[in-house]
């Protein structure tokens, strides 16, 4: 019974992005929601105090997705783990560019909690990477020049939802040049800021 | 008189964003506003409808100021004339942190039409940069690199903001190797993306 409620809150919550993407949160009612979810109102207070709860809920399921899926893979070398990690990310944005869009740019406005959901996402991804470069507590260049590029990844993908003209791969080839330019002006900066197993790997592979 | 006008009002919105940006939106009355301004509640109604327009008005003239100072200056050779702009950018930074953060962080979440404010200012800042290039309309690999290097900038002036113990040379280094490295890879990606007149001086200058 616990399990079947929590796959129907799941079911919902993977709605609920695309639903509330389609148009202005305060154009959608709750009997919009409930009626495309093809549940009954009450079912839907069953699950979430109203529309706002339905709504920071979405997003953060939307959150933890999207994190899931652009998460490194460490079976592949670190080129290709890096490019596989963008394609999942731009695949999602693709799939999902409205709702995608609608979080990053109103989501705020409709609830301050998103900005929460949003920075602990930054922090997530800014992690994933720093174990991939198997640095524990990074110094202040290459947290700033991650988070940078967390941010460019960000900007660029809300821009080519609104644009969608630029070919997906030259995005993808953008956002890993902007990385390893990041990288490289870091520890160029400040040269503990990478660990010399590290380089000496890059080094041996190059 | 109108003269005088306007001036009042310039100095009102000068002051707005600080004093909106040291307390939470909500937390602030209109009358501690018109205290604050050294004016009264009466003559503040005068110039805006409400507490909702001064706080809109305020982040409009922060985006105008901040347009101003990080114009590049023509007169300038090309390298410097980047520094320059970044330097002044990340001045308005220093100067104005809580406001910036304020601005970007929870603006869209008080007033939605913050966000037309903030992409206005990011397609100015663009067009600051075509011109620069010598583009007039850029084509689509060139417009994303540099929407990617402006949402970088942003991104990392936030951060800079809630992490300050990054040296601001590094930050503004950390901003020019992105945007060196975006046109390096846009130009790669299509030659056709910079004007070749452009190219030819860089050659001759390196």
């Amino acid at each position: 019974m616990r399990l079947q409620t929590d796959t129907r809150r799941a079911q919902l919550l993977e709605l609920g992005m695309d639903l509330f993407a389609g148009r202005s949160y305060d154009d959608i009612a709750i009997d919009d929601l409930a009626a495309a979810a093809g549940i009954s109102k009450g079912l839907l207070y069953h699950y979430f105090r109203g529309k706002r709860e339905f709504y920071v809920e979405s997003i953060r399921a939307s959150s933890l997705r999207l994190r899931r899926l652009s998460e490194p893979d460490p079976k592949l070398p670190p080129v290709a783990r890096l490019r596989a990690a963008i394609d999942a990310h731009l695949n999602y944005v693709q799939e999902h560019g409205p709702a995608y869009a609608a979080i990053y740019r109103s989501g705020i406005a409709v609830a301050p909690e998103v900005n929460d959901i949003l920075e602990e996402h930054r922090a997530v991804i800014a992690r994933y990477f720093l174990r991939n470069l198997g640095v524990a507590r990074p110094r202040p260049v290459l947290r700033a020049a991650l988070r940078a590029w967390i941010a460019m990844v960000e900007g660029a993908s809300l821009d080519w939802i609104a644009h969608p003209s630029l070919p997906r791969d030259q995005l993808r080839e953008l956002m890993i040049a902007g990385y390893v330019a990041m990288l490289a002006k870091a520890l160029e900066l400040d040269p503990k800021a990478l660990p010399q197993s590290l380089l000496k790997a890059a080094a041996a592979a190059s």
